[in-house]
């Protein structure tokens, strides 16, 4: 009997999650990843060479189907992977992630409002873009992540200085959205342009790192939830998208704004593991190797909540009843996520008061230094 | 940061499912198996030697707890990991299980009713069974699962030659019971003695092997629950039991009569893994390790149908709403084991249709031949 089999770019925390759910579906699994202590390598087989090695990207192409989890694939890898295998997502939804103003283009071609943003590829621009926009979001079109690659430039004066501190490279300003709260969509999409998409959640952020989701996000009415699903449907049918994809967004007033896209699993879809019939890494995985896609339908009520430096107490958050701990194997270290911990529950009240407890264990401070 | 690490005996489905459940509590595992495509792999360092291999066994020593995916532990392997290491469950329950006779003495001993068995050792025995018995099942005394190492015994002047086709070693003969359905308790207990259960399940077989579990079985009393609960509480409490625990009863008239009793994860737990807020597999681990156990609360209405032979048709399976497919990875071959479905639904009704579905790919000949 022929089995499917995997290559993934990248052996971390979402490689991991994604070889976990390929398992039970007898899809063996290949991750490249440099680290010699990648994540992903208790269920997968770990090639630990650079991503730009052709020795790696070889190996990978042995796998039926190419997947990565994370955007920034660099572009030779990219191509190379493709002339061997079909990859999924496609190179041109990692092009759009890859750059902010590529993908605020996108955005507004498709209709989807966005915070305003220019293009700034001088010190100049920079200085201008406040006579625009007033204080804004200076960010890196490419490379930026968890809250790295921006900063709030809140006075003309210092545009030019925060653009030289990073490095002079190519950068957006957005206009500072004065939001009511955070919201994503995580879809997934066959190979048939058959589309799920799970309940929109409400993620809560500290220090520009995701700390909290609820699924479902509370007080939704049904036309802001259809409304968000269609912008993120939108995005997938114009990339011809296959797998999984995240759509951040912000709510003010009512009115719904694309902050930014990933092309991939999401922390704001770990809920689903144990909060959906089927998880975001089964999907994806579903997806990607045109297996049929599973039920996005909630399980109860759920919570996700980062675990971020450290684990703190696993034994008590064990102790707390239907609550989940997702270790990811990783050494402790100041703002990395070495965790998450699902909390489910059959009402909001029952959610509310299990999250309590969990948030009252991961609240402590972290023992992980710098 | 010292995470645990624990070693399995054993790396087919069960130590698989060990050890998928056991990657996101950041426990690591080893498991020994003597077969080179030993399903555990691919979650698990597996050490391809035989289960007697003291180098195999040091190797399992390294981890912090031993624990064992069948309860056929040669004797003096297990005598040789316990001076290495806890083992859990304890050698006093894998001995109970390993042999027929000492199981159904323990159940007497512990006044928990079960078909009348007798202690045959030679041809003669086997005669004599039948004028106290009538028609009954001789068995192996140990090694026997899945129906192999038993034959009905209809005819007195049979009975010596079924003994003998058993090579004549020692054996038991139970009256045949005739019952009205089969049903199991599985539980876990934790080093502290915790017991957690979950809810009684109603099992069908199909030439002795196990083809269907309900969760929760049909048309329980609330006495009858408690009843099969309280039998296999008080066998784990008298064997001083660490661990996951099945007890397989057989309901007559209303009575409960043991069947037999497996010292680890078992068949008729699997729909834990989405049928229960925990599952046996993340239980059993949790145990051995000395963590807090999980909730058995169930989730919804389960049912899991295994898959015999070959996995039929995965994406038909996967097609299906709540149908959760667990592939082995196991090659085909008659009357194997090779992975299993589980099936979940709102309410009794709705698992009945799907389950319906189900049953409609998986009663497909398999194209397994011998």
């Amino acid at each position: 009997m022929k089995r499917k089999t995997l290559g993934i770019l990248g052996g971390g925390q979402l490689g991991r999650m994604l070889a976990l759910a390929a398992q039970p579906l007898g899809v063996r699994v290949t991750v490249v990843d440099p680290d010699e202590h990648a994540p992903a390598q208790v269920a997968a087989e770990h090639v630990p060479l650079p991503y730009d090695d052709w020795d790696a990207l070889d190996e990978l192409g042995l796998s039926d189907v190419v997947t990565f989890e994370f955007e920034n694939v660099p572009e030779d890898s990219l191509k190379r992977l493709e002339r061997l295998r079909p990859v999924f997502p496609r190179a041109n939804a990692l092009r759009a992630a890859q750059d902010r103003w590529e993908e605020k283009s996108l955005f507004l071609e498709l209709g989807i409002s966005a915070a305003r943003t220019l293009r700034i590829d001088t010190s100049e621009d920079a200085e201008k873009a406040f006579d625009e926009l007033g204080p804004y979001l200076l960010k890196t079109r490419r490379l930026g992540y968890d809250g790295k690659g921006q900063i709030f430039v809140t006075d003309r004066s210092r545009a030019a200085e925060a653009h030289a501190e990073l490095q002079g490279v190519p950068c957006v300003a957005e206009e500072k959205v004065n939001f009511q709260r955070e919201l994503s969509v995580v879809l997934c999409r066959g190979q048939d342009g058959t589309i799920v998409s799970y309940p929109v959640v409400q993620n809560t952020h500290k220090s520009g790192i995701l700390h909290l989701s609820l699924c479902p996000a509370p007080n939704m009415s049904p036309e802001l939830e259809a409304k968000a699903k269609s912008l993120a449907t939108r995005l997938a049918e114009k990339l011809d998208y296959v797998g999984v994809l995240a759509l951040e967004l912000f709510e003010r007033d009512g009115e719904l704004l694309a902050n930014e896209f990933a092309p991939r699993v999401h922390n704001s879809g770990h809920f689903s593991i144990e909060g959906s019939v089927t998880s975001q890494f089964e999907n994806h995985v579903r997806a990607v190797l045109g297996f049929p896609l599973g039920s996005t339908d909630p399980v109860g009520y759920s919570a996700m909540v980062n675990l971020i430096g450290d684990l703190r107490e696993p034994a008590a958050l064990l102790a707390l009843p239907d609550v989940h701990l997702h270790d990811y194997g990783k050494e402790p270290r100041k703002n990395r996520k070495v965790g998450h911990v699902t909390v489910r529950a059959q009402s909001r009240e029952e959610l509310d008061a299990r999250l309590a407890e969990v948030l009252a264990i991961v609240s402590a401070p972290s023992s992980a230094s710098a």
